[in-house]
């Protein structure tokens, strides 16, 4: 039995937190840490009342760092964070489980190839995991699985790969309320536009997928250029948190190009938005040609927590080396790029 | 620089040595080897003139045996194996190459899930594969991919996963006359009705999938069923090699069905015939539904060439674990089944 411990219960780990106990006879949460002064002290099973999918987590009490938590939870085999998105931000923590012989598997959307973002971090928590013996993994849908390792394992039946186009749509109006408003919907295109000039909006991590499918496919890219534009309503959509009227913004698109020289062998396209249809495509420019659509979509927030709960279950079993990961390791198909 | 040595020299081998050679960074053919006395001897590059792709091999000679081929290739990283389709009869060629220290690839059909009907070589080959530090490894496009581990690996993104269902369908018109033949094309149905009695027609390996299937999800099947049946013509079709009239078979349809009690929860259907749609789709029942749907399909032996170069690369760069691996080794993502 795999002894799993969440931090962080913000909805993505509470999802996350059902995830895991959805595979009770494989793992077993015996710990869950948030830093919110206000739920520390509270049993978990009172905090997760009411929730939809009504699994009833075991009687423990939300603690607010890893020390308490060690200090009840006993044994612990892989820590499940759904904390910060940036590299910089996660270290401590990681470091602190590292040092406690814990696995970590991380949401943070910079971790999914921190090569690109936090270089230094990324060989400093590398470093320690080997030194502690356990294995670190950043993993989520996206970045993480749909727009770059699920894209890369798709290659493995080709050759000559010449270019890769990913495509991920999303119905935002399906979605929670803080996804509807992190694409802004509902606002004026001015308004989303001095957001986007600040990085004050949009996805996290279209970047990290490009280079991740560089670094899969070997392709040493001269240029990598991300671009967030808003999606304009040209009719009313309403969900059931915003009403959009026509010329205000009903989502975002955010592309990534990566290039090598005048080749553009990347070519990523995110679309959250409301009234967007919902979709994953993969279309690879190799020998054969192939084209793989995902008709559901692979759905955001529960395809993000069962990717943290299946990839626990595997580090939980030790099925990746000590050190810090990718789902490059996970998902180990590819072809290369010419 | 990865040295390869292919072993077999029928069609299957010659598109791998074709998918090796096009990855002439990371990969270098170093030995031919083929057991038919008329080629033994023969300049490869003189066997594989008037080829499509038009590659061009390094210039070395056909050998009839691995030890001949040791003698003028120097080290060996890897060995591509596209020989038989049963464990038994691959058997001793991979103790001869775990003994001279080579990591083996093989389309041996039975070897991707090696458990179902050769599990007593599976142990013998693992022990001395571990013995020597070599990797072996079964794989194929069906089955080692679409069928199986694609299939698994798509379901990462689930949890609860309550039954799976994958459909393969492929338009053998287009396909080589040996494919063509074996899916009965132009023959009556009760001649093909004779062969499938007496096991000497149709795809081996849809029992293999179901295995791989049940063992990434956790399943413990109290039945397997595998059946062929025939796909008759209800119009005249024509492939450049057979003339089907309406009445007689343009191909085969084989299910493999994996029951635990009475749930069903493993279907999996491959239809090979003359003017069939060509495509794969996998279709999850869990939480959350996911269908997966390759439009292209993967195509077939370009896809079994370029899955046995690209995992031959990954076993050169020592990519995964001594002893006898399954595609579940390289793709390590799934969710469990309930």
């Amino acid at each position: 039995m795999i002894r799993v411990m969440q931090l962080g219960l913000g909805e993505i780990g509470l999802s996350t937190i059902e995830s895991v106990l959805a595979q009770p006879k494989h793992m077993k949460l015996v710990a869950a840490v948030d830093v919110n002064p206000s739920i520390i002290g509270k049993p978990l099973r009172e905090f997760m009342r009411g929730r939809k999918r009504g699994l009833i987590p075991p009687p423990i009490r939300i603690t607010g760092s890893i020390k308490d938590a060690l200090k009840s939870a006993g044994k612990v085999d892989v820590a499940i964070m759904t904390t910060g998105s940036r590299t910089v931000d996660v270290k401590a923590t990681i470091d602190a489980l590292a040092d406690a012989g814990i696995h970590v598997v991380s949401s943070c959307e910079e971790l999914s190839w921190p090569a690109l973002r936090a270089p230094r971090e990324a060989k400093l928590i590398d470093a320690r995991a080997k030194k502690s013996g356990i294995a670190v993994l950043g993993t989520g849908v996206n970045p993480g699985f749909a727009m770059d390792a699920f894209a890369a394992a798709c290659t493995g039946v080709c050759n000559n790969v010449k270019a890769i186009r990913v495509i991920r749509s999303l119905d935002a109006s399906k979605r929670r309320y803080q996804l509807q408003k992190k694409v802004g919907a509902g606002m004026t295109v001015a308004a989303v536009k001095a957001l986007i000039k600040k990085n004050a909006i949009g996805h996290v991590g279209l970047a990290e997928s490009a280079a991740m499918i560089a670094a899969a496919l070997g392709w040493r890219l001269t240029k990598l250029d991300e671009r967030f534009e808003p999606v304009v309503a040209d009719h009313k959509v309403s969900s059931e948190h915003f009403t959009v009227l026509p010329g205000q913004v009903r989502g975002m698109r955010m592309t990534a190009v990566g290039t090598i020289g005048k080749r553009r062998v990347i070519d990523l396209e995110l679309t959250m938005a409301l009234d967007a249809d919902t979709f994953d495509e993969v279309i690879v420019d190799s020998d054969p040609a192939i084209v793989v659509r995902t008709k559901t979509g692979f759905p955001g927030d529960t395809s993000t927590a069962n990717l943290l709960a299946n990839c626990a279950r595997l580090l939980g079993e030790n099925g990746l080396q000590p050190g810090l990961n990718t789902m490059l390791d996970v998902l180990k198909l590819r072809s290369v790029g010419v």
